[in-house]
């Protein structure tokens, strides 16, 4: 029998990552290419499909090895119909993404939030790989997650399953939102709120060793946040304790609803490992459900930058196979 | 072709219900028995037995008509094994229910949360008949729940899916919850939760109507709140308000993250009909995302405590005819 592959393609704003996995989760090859945004990304389809044929050449593999490819796609999504509705990111708007690429590719394609397919990776082949229910944290300049469920992606009705970084957690008086609400998770949680509570924080704690490394160097990351709280910083823990109590009781929210076996910490600010976790787990134990956290674990992602090729890869080797 | 029923059965601490529905979701037959909880409910399954095949006789049908019987329980249930872990008001624990109770009617059994069977309920045949992604909120004594999501029930890696009566909305300083945390949902949005506001509230409002009230009836029920509150007292005001408010907060959170196409709202506080949906949704509307909004319509549940019985006749339709 030929060995079956699936192409995962993960399009962001600035490079299209692109990953070819055997149906067993194995990464065969892994690429990129720049996301030419140009004229609204009207050439991203082609230069995808170029980059793949050329790759399929240059590897000695055949096309008809592959079974399908999924693509991970930033923004609004009709996934049933294979549309982006709106990527702001990218420049697509109303855009048949599966059919135009499918006919490009020869393979057919299926299209999802990247959101919801970094979640998928986890769970195909990375920190969740041994469970069917988990939620992904992702930690980066928002807050953006996704829910697997029975070993599925949670969708709803119009594709805004798993908006965790929109969660309300400060119904009065929170910080404005890019989502055009105010006290969402993100605004707290994320590497942006952190740096915005620091700033805040360096107010209060004028003479703190986080406000005067900010004052030296202009410098002020979670990286650094996290350090000079390790270190006993009084500004700095008072972020890290601001910032993983609305985490930890957001997610414990969200477990009292999906019950679930695993909870993912990724993106940039998860590089605070255990820095992280024990706060975040400490809140989260003060808010869930007896059960819900003895049923529960918290883990650090796996995959990296990684995840979404992975997940794309799954969907692909998921839906476009039966 | 002969007709094919199932048959739903709702056990609670004081009535088991059952009913005889089609394929199709039409009731043929309803009826209850007392439920018997001498010796940790040792009889119920030979009561419940008894009253179907007398059942099936009186009214000439016949035993292989019935392609299974769905059984909804309160508590902690294994639903895969089919065994109670633990029901408090009933006296089960680690009862093999669907083993027992099939050998007993002689049709396959399946069983579930009384509380996502009423979401089932309302999902088959109720107000969420025409969707396939649905949050129940049960506003009784506790306030309880289900989720549906692409026409299933949720239920988690250990059953505890859909706990929304557990959702904490107030971290710190809420009042004890039955659960053993503080501030969940339940303490403020149950009925019993709005007639410990109404109390702090007269204390608050001595002269008001609803205070007055009390003080002459000893009466205070979720009715009255609600009367005296479109009727403009304020104390009765207040007690809607802080209610509605948590209940459309948390109601917005949910939906962020599940994205459903209705919200129902059912149980004995949902009597008070517009007097209810009109502040929650005014709080939803605050809380929730812009799409989330869009995609997503309140509406009272239509089945009453008929849900129960809809709920697990669909249990076994969906489960012990595949």
């Amino acid at each position: 029998m030929q060995a079956a592959y699936v192409l995962g393609i993960d399009v962001g704003g600035t490079a299209v990552k692109m990953a070819v996995f055997t149906e067993d989760a194995e990464m065969k090859q892994k690429w990129s290419i720049p996301t030419n945004k140009t004229n609204n990304g009207e050439s991203i389809l082609d230069d995808i499909s170029a980059s793949f044929h050329e790759m399929v050449e240059r590897e000695g593999y055949t096309k008809d090895q592959f079974i399908g490819a999924g693509v991970g796609v930033p923004g609004f999504i009709d996934m049933e119909e294979g549309v982006i509705e709106f990527a702001v990111n990218i420049g697509w708007r109303n855009y048949p993404i599966t059919a135009l690429l499918s006919e490009k590719l020869g393979v057919p394609v299926r299209v999802d939030n990247d959101a919801n397919l970094a979640a998928a990776g986890e769970f195909w082949k990375g920190a969740g790989s041994d469970v069917e229910d988990l939620i992904l944290f992702t930690l980066g300049t928002g807050v953006g997650g996704g829910l697997i469920v029975k070993g599925d992606i949670i969708h709803g009705v119009g594709g805004m399953g798993g908006e965790i970084g929109h969660v309300t957690v400060i119904p009065e008086g929170g910080a404005p939102c890019n989502c055009g609400k105010t006290g969402c998770l993100e605004t707290v949680s994320s590497a942006t709120g952190m740096v915005r509570l620091a700033h805040e924080a360096a107010k209060e704690f004028p003479t703190s060793k986080l406000t005067k490394h900010y004052q030296d160097t202009g410098e002020m990351t979670t990286k650094e946040i996290f350090a000079f709280s390790a270190d006993g910083d009084e500004a700095a823990r008072k972020v890290v304790d601001i910032s993983m109590y609305y985490l930890g009781l957001s997610a414990a929210n969200i477990a009292n609803v999906l019950n679930p076996a695993k909870i993912v910490i990724g993106g940039g600010v998860s590089a605070a490992g255990d820095d992280l976790l024990k706060p975040l787990t400490h809140y989260y134990n003060k808010y869930a459900l007896e059960k819900v956290k003895s049923d529960s674990t918290f883990v650090l992602a796996e995959l990296g930058n990684d995840a979404g090729v992975a997940g794309a890869a799954w969907l692909a080797k998921q839906y476009v196979t039966k």
